[in-house]
């Protein structure tokens, strides 16, 4: 079908009811044929058991967490009640870009900018607010880079009475006020991190005074915090399998959605910080990779400066700079690896969840690292065709479509491209003013610095 | 049909398909039983007529702000075709505030904060980009206060393929950098007002050097360069009667929403600057009241600091701070009123369009006045309930909401309360954080202040 087809159709948005909210998440793990491999207690070196885990999670998320066997897990009906808030959010068909682009190409984007909060995040808060209030927890800490995830779970402890911690990585936390301000009106208290309120913090502010921080020393403190606080449990935005799992619902609507639009994708893109908004869009189709039914391509997009899935090792690491969580095998960069200060600050992690990186050992994924200043043009060229300037994060699902439309205008072809738009960039506004006055810079990773990295890495473990 | 049913339904959101998008505007002013007082031309004081009008505006635009025949206007295929990029807009069940707030009321809110650009306002960007690039004019100007109107017309501008020129007024050019860096993301040519690009600029700022602008005066400068720029045409945000007429999207698509709610509003508000976000709801709605069909109230919410409607006068007065601009048939402060500095950018404008006045002295709406701080603790309970940040515009229909809601309740019986949610405030944390920190006043509007700008008015006319 062609453009102009849909354009008689006058369909450009593919809507879904309320009703169309998916009633079960999608468990990819029950339904891979080589299982990733499992966590490791840091102390023991042996298999985590659950129950390891009910120190720093809520019960019903450890299970969730080393869950191999169920393929759907019930979404909650208080959690699937609040995903109405903003869901089913909109398929799109970006035809402004695809006219700009002169391509022939289909380009599909899903639309996770629509939350309140303005990002993907809020599928998994709503869920660990949840269950940790279901189970008489009162308080909960966590980390947040950019301030999406801080953002959704602000507005999720809210709903559900809980006290909550965040602490922001400090380039952040100045870099992006506003997010800080929004958790704060949710009653949030917000720390910038590294900070003096651990012992994680202390060590490294006394070791690196000027430290700006990462996502792995936020989550060192965040982790501290929750052990030492009685009645507390720490949360994640991104890595995990749970995370990934309460996900799955992007890429669950997005499967219903396209065939509405009577296509199905050639190449699936999402950027990759973590994992969490890739794994939700992508899981739910790579099960019909698993299954034999489609071949697809899935490629992650991650940042030039923290490019864990291209040139990363696949080791054991831990999840924090500090090495208070289990030990996840992942591609990894390290977890002392400090990565640029680019804007994408959610892209800006050393390691890979356990699934992904089992998925990229077999094959069934791919992955491209995008230059930060080739992030930008692809954002600004997408919000001047779609209206949406999309979050920086995003910028790079954009970039690696981009390169896929072009492609396939070079070899003469259509082909179906969906990506996901994991948030938008209202709050992100500094680096465009940045990237326009052209003071941005690539910060690419050099062979040097990662051939360094990965030395020491391999003295860890 | 009580909460509990609803819950039942498991309905929040009330939506409508891309089909469902009104094929035509609601032109009220056909329909209206006392027709407002024509518009002056400032030269003659004569009643204006289409063709003086051409030098300012794309002749569709004139034609359409003098229509007082045509009850619809058929929305042109290419407008209606990139509403669809957020349109339309979602119904929703406020059950969180509700809840909140313990009252039997029903309260539903119609959400254009969806909207990519953060408000209502590209609903009549998109038409006035439209016929501007339709007429073969090339470069257009326009004025914003907070920004909403500018970074949507932006967009629009951009779609289109014309040049633009914003003049945004100084306190918010400095409160709200992220509006200013949107606009120049989608390429347009953003000055501070007032400004020395203008002759109505360079006299205020040698008569005041540190006047941090209004809208009547950023209108003086955009009219101004507008008339002085070949092939070029101003465009408003608001006031106008054919900005009123495309905004009517909002309510058209209320109205079917409100069906499928199986309710009807005993009262709808919504804040009031212009008027373009109140029209847009309202006119559909009072349609029904001048037919006798139903009996509604129609509020006004508008801020305390800027009262025109609840305690200024009806005389004609200039839309602009320089007098460049049609005398309008306005219930207005006086076009030299200097707003205090509220964070709601876009409600400081010192008069009401000449339908909304006529409505307003006929008795078909009312009006309430809403003081600063009551604006953001609403915003705040708002938020923290719905999830949603709102516009601090917004905040004043949700603080005049809370109160219908509380009234509802000491009178123990329940009242249908539908508002217009105009825009988000994720671009406006900077008030939310003053709030938070007890740094914002009220600014309320003194008698003394009052009755010395009224008898100003007076002389001028």
């Amino acid at each position: 079908m062609s453009n102009q087809d849909y354009n008689k159709m006058g369909t450009k948005k593919f809507l879904l009811q309320e009703k169309d909210i998916p009633m079960a998440w999608y468990n990819i793990a029950a339904e891979m044929k080589n299982k990733p491999l499992p966590m490791l207690n840091p102390a023991t070196k042996k298999p985590i058991k659950e129950e390891d885990l009910y120190p720093i999670f809520a019960k019903a998320l450890a299970h969730q967490e080393l869950n191999q066997t169920d393929t759907w897990i019930e979404i909650p009906e208080e959690v699937r009640d609040l995903y109405k808030v903003w869901r089913p959010t909109p398929l799109v068909r970006a035809f402004g870009l695809e006219k700009a682009l002169d391509t022939p190409a289909h380009i599909y984007f899903k639309n996770e900018s629509v939350s309140p909060l303005g990002s993907h995040k809020l599928n998994s808060a709503l869920a660990q607010a949840y269950y940790c209030k279901k189970e008489g927890i009162t308080n909960i800490t966590t980390e947040t880079g950019a301030g999406q995830w801080g953002a959704a779970l602000s507005y999720a402890a809210k709903t559900f009475g809980l006290e909550l911690a965040v602490y922001m990585v400090k380039v952040s936390y100045h870099q992006k006020p506003y997010r800080r301000s929004i958790m704060q009106t949710f009653g949030a208290q917000v720390i910038a991190s590294p900070s003096m309120s651990t012992k994680a913090g202390r060590k490294i502010l006394t070791d690196h005074p000027t430290y700006q921080g990462s996502l792995g020393t936020a989550i060192s403190e965040a982790v501290e915090l929750a052990l030492s606080t009685p009645n507390c449990r720490y949360t994640l935005g991104s890595v995990l399998n749970h995370v990934a799992l309460h996900q799955t619902v992007i890429g669950l609507e997005a499967e219903k959605q396209m065939e509405m639009a009577g296509e199905y994708p050639d190449v699936l893109i999402a950027c990759f910080g973590g994992g969490s908004n890739f794994s939700g869009l992508c899981f739910p189709f790579i099960r019909h990779k698993i299954s034999g039914e489609h071949n697809l391509r899935v490629v992650a997009a991650e940042p030039a400066s923290c490019p864990k899935l291209t040139r990363g090792e696949f080791q054991y690491d831990y999840g924090d700079e500090a090495g208070l969580t289990p030990m996840i095998p992942m591609f990894t960069l390290g977890h002392s690896f400090e990565p640029a200060h680019i804007h994408a600050g959610g892209l800006r992690y050393h390691g890979a969840g356990s699934i992904v990186s089992q998925l990229r050992k077999d094959g069934l994924m791919d992955a491209v690292d995008i230059p930060q200043l080739e992030s930008f043009g692809a954002a600004t060229l997408f919000a001047q065709t779609e209206g949406i300037i999309p979050a920086p994060e995003s910028a790079h699902a954009i970039a690696a479509a981009i390169r896929e439309a072009k492609q396939a205008k070079e070899e003469g072809r259509s082909r179906v491209i969906l990506f996901n738009l994991s948030g938008h960039g209202l709050i992100d506004m500094t680096a465009y003013e940045q990237y326009l006055a052209g003071d941005l810079s690539n910060y690419n990773l050099s062979d040097a610095e990662l051939k360094k990295n990965l030395d020491e890495l391999e003295q860890i473990i």
